[in-house]
């Protein structure tokens, strides 16, 4: 029901706080077209999503490098936390994907599984936010889809976006598999802020933080470093699983050992009153907006500055480097002086986290 | 649990009836890497995605031609139906979106939402069944995601596919905007089967059909049919929302109206007698391995022996054409010679048929 037709700039379709998603706006008929106008088209339009075929056309012109592509799913519960929703998650999580082999993303597309009396502002609301994500990034929305399930099967709202992007044609291969002896371990900025955002928004905890999560795009980021430090051998963003189980990832693929300084490893006074608290660890808490880059010892300096003129980089650190000992294995220097092998996560700490 | 260790082929860590997906498998930590060998790895090992970084890195030397981008998610329900599963749904919906813009399909995304407690014997054969329909379609699948949710807030699977293609460099333009007056309509073949299908699967439904889901990646099809027809105006595969929905939008696109011969139009028997049964309409079940084609009147008999001449095209007939009268609309000839103006579909009748 429209109750009111606001002043100002005008929605296609205005949308009341009384309007909910049903079961026939995922038919593909008419009600599927009247919410991809009254909300998709109007934050997404582009020329490329506006074709309206089954797929979108792209510029030919504009390939010139090495295809990437990347996918992610985002079930994080709630959709709004302090410092994002899924929508911005959704647009970043890929495009941090993309970058991190050194690719320039380009395009992004998003398909929406919807619940039953899902309220259709909400849904306004998260894809106004996908739209202002991906302005930020520089990446256009060009394909899209939506499904619509009964309610109890599903919660609220699920997104999946795939990426695709160009690695410039003068760049090294930047792979989990290429960090090298005696490398340096660059940390973006400090541990947890996502996780803990998320978990602070839920309603069955009742702590409150200042904690705001980090999710954002990291493409102008990691293109700043690069321009400084272009041999660069690995890049990758501690998401799921967090620091601990990355670095772990990252050994095994380039079998080497990674040693790193706990007191280098930057966590917020917050996060870490939050997690002494609950018991929780923030080497291994969702990050959503920092990433590792493992980079020649002679250039680590200059992407180590780089990156901390970078408002999303600016407490980035040295954390460690790379060893020849014990191949695949990671171990901290603890502010003590003695050593932890840290593993990657075993079970599961935070469910729905991104 | 492990039970047996199976003769003959091994897989990485053998499957039990009794595993199921728990939360721990969507942590990003150990549990998520080892589902990911076991069941991902195992079915769709390919060089683009065996490198295993956060995105796949591309042969840029493929890239000839307009690159074309499509996305669907996939919630249908059952998983299993006659003549197919939601695996080989979402390699095929995909596939058939980059199809219909005349593109070649390379590349597909999958990102999976899984049900905590999920049998991972059913997300095997879901998976195998897309690595063949992959297969058989020629693409690879090069990137992956898997979140989990906890129990009653999915339904088992759902699968998000993104497609990426390339339009030959020689092919025109074919879009749902150029239908030309005078061009011949073709249908590729009978209506409803794959809405049926998954309504017979439903256990709230006490009949059974002979109907299997006509499910299949459409891509050879019409590259069989381009090669005899290049003068194509529009393909587009009457998926949600069937035939009329499609029509009306192409119809829209193009301003045009499109006149449809009802006797033309082919039924089987089976699903005839189930949409009486029911008070269903055909022409508004979806399909998911049939097209209609636009093409000018002078390449339509060829395009149409070229698609009969396919094993997924035998059936396929000229059921109308393209005329100037009243721009945007449908209308259908009856077989008593009156005409009826076949709008789109309006509610929802047959919710998660793909």
């Amino acid at each position: 029901m429209v109750t009111h037709i606001p002043e100002g700039p005008v929605c296609p379709i205005p949308l009341s706080h009384n309007d909910t998603i049903i079961l026939g706006h995922g038919s593909g008929g008419k009600l599927t077209h009247d919410l991809i106008k009254s909300v998709f088209q109007k934050h997404f339009s582009n020329p490329f999503l506006d074709q309206g075929d089954d797929a979108a056309r792209m510029d030919s012109s504009l390939l010139q490098g090495t295809p990437v592509i990347s996918t992610d799913a985002h079930v994080v519960n709630p959709l709004f936390f302090p410092g994002g929703d899924i929508g911005r998650l959704a647009v970043c999580g890929t495009v941090n994907d993309v970058s991190m082999l050194g690719a320039v993303p380009k395009y992004l597309t998003a398909s929406f599984i919807l619940e039953e009396g899902l309220s259709i502002i909400d849904l306004d609301k998260v894809v106004h936010s996908m739209a202002v994500a991906a302005m930020e990034a520089g990446v256009f929305i060009v394909a899209g889809d939506t499904k619509v399930v009964e309610k109890g099967k599903a919660d609220k709202l699920y997104i999946s976006t795939a990426g695709f992007g160009l690695i410039p044609m003068n760049r090294g291969v930047i792979s989990g598999s290429n960090a090298r002896l005696g490398d340096k371990v660059i940390l973006s900025g400090s541990l947890g802020d996502h996780g803990i955002a998320v978990l602070s928004a839920r309603n069955e905890l009742s702590f409150e933080t200042s904690i705001n999560s980090d999710v954002a795009p990291l493409n102008s980021l990691v293109e700043q470093m690069l321009k400084k430090a272009p041999h660069t051998h690995v890049l990758r963003d501690p998401t799921r699983g967090g620091l601990a189980t990355t670095l772990n990832e990252i050994a095994r693929q380039s079998q080497v050992s990674i040693l790193i300084n706990e007191s280098m490893i930057p966590v917020k006074q917050a996060v870490k009153a939050v997690c002494e608290m609950l018991g929780f660890d923030p080497l291994y808490l969702a990050n959503e907006g920092k990433f590792i880059a493992i980079v020649p010892p002679d250039e680590a300096e200059f992407a180590l500055a780089a990156i901390q003129n970078h408002p999303y980089g600016k407490d980035a650190v040295i954390i460690g480097s790379v060893e020849g000992m014990d191949p695949g294995s990671v171990i901290m220097i603890t502010p003590y002086g003695s050593s932890r092998i840290l593993t990657m996560l075993a079970g599961e700490i935070l469910p729905r986290i991104c």
